[in-house]
């Protein structure tokens, strides 16, 4: 059994629903379908979900509503007509998610913003399972409260409860294709709550766990993962394996393929996900999986990402005082921000952290906070740093890596601001200068895949074909 | 103005003793003399300070003491009279010497240990003196009682008060050479307190910093400084000049030259140290100073340190928990571990300690704990590591120095556990297996020394000649 998950573009129009059913089709095994809200059918278009949350906000608001509303009932009424449905199906369809939409009564705000999000997918997939139906299929559309999609009464973040998992196998012995609508759950007290946005990849991530799916496929507009960003490389290498965890370090620098908090529910359960594309479903696309064959590269993608700072402290003979970096933690703490590294020497450390979470005012507080409590000599704050990322698991084991890293960043004049590789790890990061980010990437991606270089794990890709 | 200190073995008998008077009477300038006690005359000597704890030791533990009185009497005896010394002035300081030993009755265990432990520096202050006088010099034995030592009330472990510079300083005034005993204070309450073993150092410091000397001249028994620990490269280059916080990188890690301490007071005074041959006073010696010339390689030394080891810890999306690291590092504190560094991926963190810290009780129960408390997916700890590091102020200006050093460690096979080198830092630091730190640290002196390198400032030595 497999669990595949169609994104925001595979979903359009109809023309791009009727690929998504016959990608469904094509493989008896694709039982349980995870259907996103329509996306953008070009650059200009809007989501539906955004025209749902537009909708919402003048409902909020108490401003008209209907022009807003008419916009989204024309995106569906299209696709059912040019999907063939009949009128009554279309209908059927529109009335439920009026109604949807008119339920303000009785709802928190945050609830109604939820429950009016969610209908952006949960539409689509009735849409889809119709038209299954309508090409003959064993076809069924299911709401995620009775399929048991339990999860906590956070709105608009809501997490997975574990009690949902046993209910939610059940689905395994459904007849047909069963069509879920992602990016909802529903509270242990009966309330609709959505996941972060983008959430319909972490419903497919926990389908494919509660059901055990020998893949879960992910279905989006792009024929894989590549090793960099192709906005700075033209035709990059594409990456056929990749592990959990270089996939997580990955995504957590630029890489945006696939939600972050997604990949849990499948990587606790160890199922393999497979990142195909909805418009040529013959690639064999991205395989993510718990381990890669050992014939591999060392490295398996180079990553940045923007928007660092960091906080310089030094205070002489700072290493031999029991307590020192925690507290210097902790003030970040009580200011409620994250950090991301601390690079350290003997008397010095630097905390990294995202400049989007460092208010000035904060800024200001928490030197005067280090200067004062921790008797610190010298506080600086460094703003606009990026961090560059070489991910892979096989970089460890591979002495040199480093040096052939470092060697090609000097020959490229960039300047490393700090270095960070602990141990067991599946990645290297190097801080640079915002500015000299790309040319960093640019540097790395020429010493490692450009030239002779294979392919990463190239030698595996038979394996990584997942249709 | 200048403060000289003398170490054990520049005083261990007679003829050494000549040396330093020589030395002293020299430059006009020295006028603050510490010296420590007499050391070592060969290799299977003892210290006369190892001497003086026996005897407390004994007499504390209520054993028969005469001999190992004798044993200190004998010593000075011997260089009393091969200064040529008078049989008076000799008895005159033995009694002296003697009524501090003999003198436990309304003592502490820690303050009679502390007493009997500074006599050693104290009776050969007076010795010094009297040879000077005998020399026709205006010299003067000062105790730091008198002098306005003040220090804090910890045994063997006593810190100097703010307070005591503007006393100290008035030491400027006097006339003539002043002897001043290395090693001990007094508290508020007039107890004797001794500084931590070695602790000469920083009487002579913070001297230095009172009076506010040029230069602090600290003699000891090696030409300079070395680059890198000569039992492992015949014949290094040397260090001629330093600054403070490239001193306390490489003290840290395995450079025994300077009591780690001893650097803080004529840091923050801004005086230039000197670190001195007694046997051999016309080499430049090595100057620690607060700022070098730029027309220096980048790297002034590399050290390296085993009996490490690291607590691996992972757990999926730990970058995105508020807390995470403080907590951590809170159950290492509330263990009384300090710890050195704390490399991190995106989930995963690894902290650097002592082995000698972490007791196999103790890692049990914190390894325990951060799988409870934490909810840490993987625990691991890695034993027997070394930090080799490279220091040098100028090196993060230039591009390369991490390029040459992984390609030196890469091309000696020596695989990177770790890599750590943060913003503003002098130093950057290397995990490597135990066993393999010694070719690491020949492989980068190669890289960085041998060959066609210039040595380190050799094109300031000129400036750096202190005498």
């Amino acid at each position: 059994m497999k669990v595949a998950k169609f994104g925001g573009t595979s979903l359009a129009n109809a023309e791009q629903i009727k690929k998504v059913c016959q990608i469904v089709m094509a493989d008896r095994d694709r039982r349980l379908i995870v259907v996103s809200a329509p996306g953008k059918r070009n650059k200009e278009d809007t989501k539906v979900t955004d025209l749902l949350i537009a909708y919402a906000e003048r409902s909020l608001a108490g401003e008209p509503t209907e022009e807003a509303k008419q916009a989204i009932f024309l995106r569906y009424r299209e696709i059912v007509a040019d999907l063939g449905l009949s009128a009554e199906i279309g209908q059927a369809i529109e009335a439920e998610l009026e109604e949807v939409l008119a339920n303000k009564a009785g709802l928190s705000t945050e609830r109604f913003m939820d429950a009016v999000k969610a209908a952006g997918e949960d539409t689509c997939a009735k849409v889809v399972a119709r038209y299954l139906q309508s090409l003959g299929e064993v076809a069924t559309y299911i709401n995620p409260k009775d399929a048991g999609m339990l999860v906590t009464d956070e709105a608009s973040n809501a997490h997975i409860l574990p009690e949902a998992y046993a209910k939610l196998a059940t689905l395994r012995e459904r007849e047909g294709i069963v069509i879920f609508p992602g990016f909802f759950g529903y509270s242990r007290a009966g309330d609709l709550v959505t996941f972060s946005r983008g959430g319909s990849d972490i419903t497919g991530s926990i389908l494919a766990a509660a059901v055990e799916a020998e893949v879960y496929e992910n279905f989006t507009d792009v024929d894989s993962v590549y090793v960099v960003n192709p906005n700075l490389i033209a035709n990059p290498k594409k990456v056929t394996e990749i592990t959990y965890r270089e996939m997580r370090e990955l995504s957590y620098s630029g890489f945006s393929v696939f939600h972050e908090e997604a990949l849990i529910p499948a990587y606790q359960a160890d199922i393999p996900v497979c990142i195909k594309n909805t418009n040529n479903p013959s690639a064999p696309g991205t395989m993510i999986v718990a381990e890669r064959g050992a014939a591999t590269n060392g490295v398996s993608g180079i990553a940045s990402d923007g928007g660092f700072c960091s906080i310089y402290v030094s205070k002489y003979l700072m290493n031999r005082e029991i307590g020192f970096g925690r507290k210097l933690l902790q003030i970040l703490e009580e200011e409620e921000l994250s950090y991301e590294h601390t690079p350290s020497g003997i008397d010095n450390i630097s905390v990294i952290l995202r400049e989007r979470d460092l208010t000035e005012e904060k800024e200001q507080r928490i030197v005067e906070r280090i200067r004062r409590e921790l008797f610190a000599d010298d506080v600086a704050v460094q703003h606009s740093l990026a961090l560059v990322m070489i991910v892979g698991e096989g970089m460890r084991q591979s002495v040199g890596t480093t040096a052939r890293a470092t060697t090609a960043l000097a020959a490229a004049k960039i300047n490393l601001e700090m270095i960070n590789q602990g141990s067991s790890e599946v990645s290297m990061m190097f801080g640079v200068k915002a500015e000299e980010a790309d040319r960093a990437v640019i540097a790395l991606y020429q010493e490692f895949f450009g030239g002779e270089e294979p392919v990463v794990s190239s030698s595996s890709q038979a394996a990584s074909i997942s249709v």
